[in-house]
């Protein structure tokens, strides 16, 4: 069998299961996920020798340390994947639930049943821990996955991958429920991307090129995951002091991240009071200032930012600053330079407040408020499978629920159409 | 300028002003569409000659009656169209609705508002209602619209739209915000078909091969409406007055369109009793039955069904007929032969009711009900922008309310992360 057939073969065996899956009750499901969970505790061992050798591979080709680090496992960072498993076993479960339940006019009840999508594609990179936390949410909401990972981790994704299937098995999950695709050839994604007669949609995790590669080549619906360039806006009726809290945590508590600023807009009223304090703060947490010449002129010291600095995502301890004229202004910026992520803005005043709310248009748009906290577990939605930037289907935070499709239910006792 | 760039003008200038038409209030959207509701009927001489035009053309060209007459506008029709944008006018206007408001344990108020897609691009057939329907649709969603219709309506579809035009920004409608592309070249679709930068979301109404086609070359999310292959299942436990009534109207009331049944299940215990009389009426409107073995032995004169009639959407007055052994095989049929659009089962018995309900993936699930009702105007969502066969954003009829997307808004008082 060639590597087509056998995708094809697997894909064939997902969408099977993917029926049994769909009706599987929560109690099922959950008791799968626990002893999954506990799988990955008993079997640390195992999983680690695994993730030795991808290590080793990986220095021998003289990868980034950033890289090192996000493929490499722990006994805490094992323990970590396990609890996860555990918290999405503890989530609601919304199969079956109906919502926007109506009676009509002629008497039919008619609602909206969430059910599963059907077969999930995952396609992404270093991180291990993606293995686990995929699997669980996707069979939390009633999926079968089928999971592509990158070639650093194969062998770390594929002994995690065993032991969950042998665990999960156990408990009754059907055969062909999820599938791990060891292949690391580029052609195996390639052929995956074209599978739309198995796989429902593709949700591809990692770096921009990844997500861009895979969205110009599936012939199935893709859920993309883009960039982070968020924004907080420091009005001329902010409180400077929440002001320079919420500044320096979206900044500094994180700043790898997604939800983390790169550019402050700070209003021309404020920034001779405002800038030098905040900056004041952020250079004692090692964060580098990259000013517009309104801002060089009270942060002397501050590096001039390029047109460039406005569209970057840092993921990292700099911080691109901008005197503005008004809250039009900043809305016009985030507009044109944001990722229509995450992006706030610090004020008292009502009309501007609500003003950004309404005429930003991000994934997450917040009044006084970090942007950290974009985020399923803070949103209320338990673990998540990434921050959608997408505006079909889901946007921001994809929990569990945002793993579901529904179904119309339709109650009559004889109608016909006149 | 070529083709391309003129497209790309014409798709920037869209996304343009999309932002201002997110922004518009209700009642300005809605007195624009009722300026255009009344610029149709003011102006329907002007659109029955150009339909004239295509018409003469088509026929020249030797098309089939069915097309001429979907091509075919009257001044009954105009005047259908110019209530549909009255209609769509009257409905609720969703945008800026904030849904699932929940406070956090840390007090941050998370809710979902509702805001347009961006720029939906439709591609769509011969009939011509099909413009205004979309301009009314998406407009009233907040969404700008780029349409570009068949070859066959061309002249018909540009008249239609400068009416709608003109009257639209007379009243205030921003400029690119509607677009019809009078090129009938297939090129002009591959191109906007890739136009991922300006076009949030394809929709193509029309055929299956049209469908299919736009599917395999958009780089850009496509919601499908495929085929209806809707089938009712009469139990052993039916009332056989109701599931005679039922099944006659869910096949004759509209054969020509996706919710009318192509196939009717009959459990062995009641067919020799309800077939003989359903044939009968159904037989009276005109209708031709093709069996299975078992219905044969029951209806003699019954045309053989093939294995390939179980996949068939006839369109038309051919019913196929199938005896099964249970409700359990009822299901599988459905699963396997089926298109996930409308599927009923008539039954007095509540378990095996659920069970349909539950195990039948379709868009639309009955119980003792006709299919006919899965329409966006019967489901109580207005008009409708097609009958999605997809699972992912939305799912069975599309109202304004599916052209929608949302957000996050979060209202805080200082919360940073911890």
């Amino acid at each position: 069998m060639n590597m087509k057939e056998r995708l094809y073969q697997i894909g064939k065996k997902a969408k099977e299961a993917s029926l049994e899956l769909a009706l599987m009750e929560a109690k099922e499901k959950n008791k799968i996920l626990r002893a999954m969970a506990k799988a990955l505790l008993t079997n640390k061992q195992l999983i680690l020798k695994a993730n030795k050798a991808d290590i080793a591979h990986a220095k021998r080709r003289v990868k980034s340390k950033a890289i090192i680090d996000r493929l490499s496992l722990s006994e805490s960072r094992i323990r970590a994947m396990s609890s996860t498993m555990q918290e999405v076993a503890a989530l609601e479960d919304h199969i079956g639930r109906v919502e926007e339940f109506v009676r009509r006019p002629n008497g039919l009840l008619i609602g909206k049943m969430r059910v599963p999508i059907g077969v999930i594609g995952i396609i992404y990179e270093a991180r291990p821990n993606v293995t686990s936390d995929c699997i669980a949410l996707c069979l939390k909401s009633g999926n079968c996955v089928i999971l592509r990972g990158g070639s650093e981790s194969v062998k770390s994704n594929l002994a995690i991958f065993n032991v969950l299937k042998k665990a999960a098995e156990r408990e009754g999950l059907p055969e062909g429920a999820i599938n791990f695709i060891d292949k690391t050839d580029r052609k195996v994604v390639d052929i995956l991307l074209r599978m739309h007669e198995f796989i429902d949609l593709i949700i591809p995790r990692g770096g921009e090129s990844l997500i861009k590669e895979v969205a110009r080549k599936a012939r199935i619906p893709v859920i993309k995951h883009y960039k982070g360039v968020c924004h907080v806006y420091v009005d001329e009726y902010a409180d400077l002091n929440m002001a320079e809290r919420i500044v320096v945590n979206a900044k500094v508590q994180r700043p790898g991240v997604c939800n983390a600023i790169e550019t402050l807009l700070v209003h021309k009223d404020m920034a001779a009071r405002y800038l030098p304090s905040v900056v004041k703060k952020l250079r004692q947490s090692g964060v580098e200032i990259r000013g517009c010449a309104e801002t060089r002129k009270i942060i002397r010291d501050a590096r001039r930012a390029k047109e460039s600095d406005w569209y970057e995502e840092y993921l990292d301890l700099i911080l691109a600053v901008k005197v503005v004229n008004s809250v039009e202004d900043a809305i016009s910026h985030i507009r044109k330079y944001g990722s229509t992520h995450s992006d706030a803005i610090v004020t008292e005043n009502y009309e501007y407040g609500m003003k950004f709310i309404r005429e930003v248009d991000s994934a997450c748009v917040y009044i006084n408020s970090s942007t950290r906290f974009t985020d399923g577990n803070q949103f209320g939605k338990g673990a998540e499978i990434g921050i959608s930037t997408d505006k079909i289907h889901a946007r921001g935070p994809m929990g569990v629920c945002e793993l579901t499709s529904y179904k119309y239910v339709i109650f009559g006792n004889g109608q016909i159409r006149k």
